[in-house]
């Protein structure tokens, strides 16, 4: 059947071909009954690696028995000519929206090679290393000394997602999230440590099902009391009744991404890390 | 003058908007002389919230005393048209790109609204989470117990840009990378420890330029012999003398950020996570 024949999709950038790549997932995500080889081609910056980009596009034509999809952030005109003359869908972000945005602005774009070209450098890339770093520091509750310091401190019981989620907070908004475990000691006095609620306004817990929360615990401790799932649902009970009670807003995470569950915070925190 | 005026763009998506403002700072990347206010408004996702965004679009107009440029992610025909009552410059994702890629596959896209639906339960997020567990498990040498799991392992000296780079590499590829920390001990030995250099195809090196080093150490430990710029030198040259005795590949970290070292490396280390 036509929907379920591979098709090779090439990501193809003169940078780290990160845009090219998170574009071409957000479409290919609106096609689940199609089935895609994903090929990654970064730094493409010259007409030798643009032709060594048309031998593969014709390789996977014909290996396919269809033509490949192209998704691009290329800059170089050069580049792109050379590119196109392999047969293929060509779906490029420059080509598409930097002419609306030229007569929008009204003056011509850089026309740079490569997104990440000195943005290690930039304030808002140190900001979010500075972040990463912080998140390591702060993570699992381990100093409470820079609090003071956080744009976010997630709370929720060992393993419902704090970790990942104050790490992609930092790597991908410059965000500083420390993060708080909720432990049978905090539900037995059932208020939370008075550093941690000087900070209220920055709290925001993370919940899950039972039933996950047993399954993950199980994979780091099998048959332990800590993975039960008797203890788990008490756990999670507990935490959502201290949270309710200290007015800690909290989100599900069992069917959330990181991804989703970090915008959802930065929606309701209302951080502000909107200018650079 | 025209050029320093300020100008908003708002990341608008029925997801997390991630893919928006990925997409949209690539592009206003290449504007570097412009300066933009950014507004990121996710999960707009009815026709309440697409009214709330025109009155928002309204305003920045009224106060930037231009119309705003509005990057999108919207598959909701209705939402999208309630959006364009605004004036604006209209970036849309969707609209663009899915019309040639269902006359290309020879099928309707599903129009799901959210990215990030469903995404959670994936094969592909959950090999991204364990990743991430991974690096933070093998984070500077802590573990050496499951390197034949790792993809890659960075070494480098202390402060190289080893951990977020780890951390970057699980997020945003499911890549399971370690890292080694090179200490003198291992200079003073001119060789690294043989449960690291039995997996010698998976590894990496980062490197510094001393200054920067020296600059990032003080920032930890300010005063200290680590700190110290002569120190840093003898550290970093012995770093790669061993890195070259052993043939690791290495790459300067000073001027790239963690996306280009990422990129630079799956490249290098040919790791093969294109299929999902």
């Amino acid at each position: 059947m036509e929907e379920h024949s591979l098709r090779t999709v090439f990501f193809i950038s003169d940078g780290t071909g990160i845009t090219a790549e998170t574009l071409g997932h957000s479409l290919l995500a609106q096609f689940p009954d199609c089935r895609f080889r994903h090929v990654r081609a970064p730094f493409v910056d010259s007409l030798d690696k643009a032709h060594d980009c048309v031998r593969q596009i014709r390789a996977a034509a014909l290996r396919d028995g269809r033509r490949p999809i192209v998704v691009s952030t290329l800059v170089n005109a050069e580049v792109v000519a050379a590119l196109r003359e392999a047969d293929a869908l060509y779906l490029d972000l420059f080509e598409q929206y930097i002419g609306p945005l030229e007569s929008e602005l009204g003056m011509r774009s850089t026309h740079t090679v490569g997104r990440f070209h000195g943005i290690a450098e930039s304030e808002d890339y140190k900001s979010r290393i500075e972040a990463i770093n912080f998140a390591l520091a702060h993570d699992d509750g381990q100093s409470n000394a820079k609090l003071a310091e956080s744009d976010v401190i997630l709370v929720g019981v060992s393993r419902s997602g704090k970790t990942p989620t104050s790490l992609y907070l930092a790597m991908q908004f410059g965000v500083k999230a420390a993060n708080y475990p909720l432990i049978p000691e905090d539900f037995e006095r059932n208020k939370l440590p008075a550093d941690i609620t000087q900070h209220r306004n920055k709290l925001y817990g993370l919940t899950i099902t039972p039933e996950r929360l047993s399954q993950i615990r199980q994979e780091r401790r099998p048959n332990s009391k800590y993975a039960a799932l008797d203890n788990c649902r008490q756990e999670i009970e507990a935490a959502q009744r201290l949270m309710r009670r200290e007015g800690i807003p909290f989100i599900e995470s069992t069917t959330r991404s990181i991804e989703e569950i970090s915008a959802k915070i930065l929606q309701e925190v209302r951080i502000n890390h909107s200018t650079y």
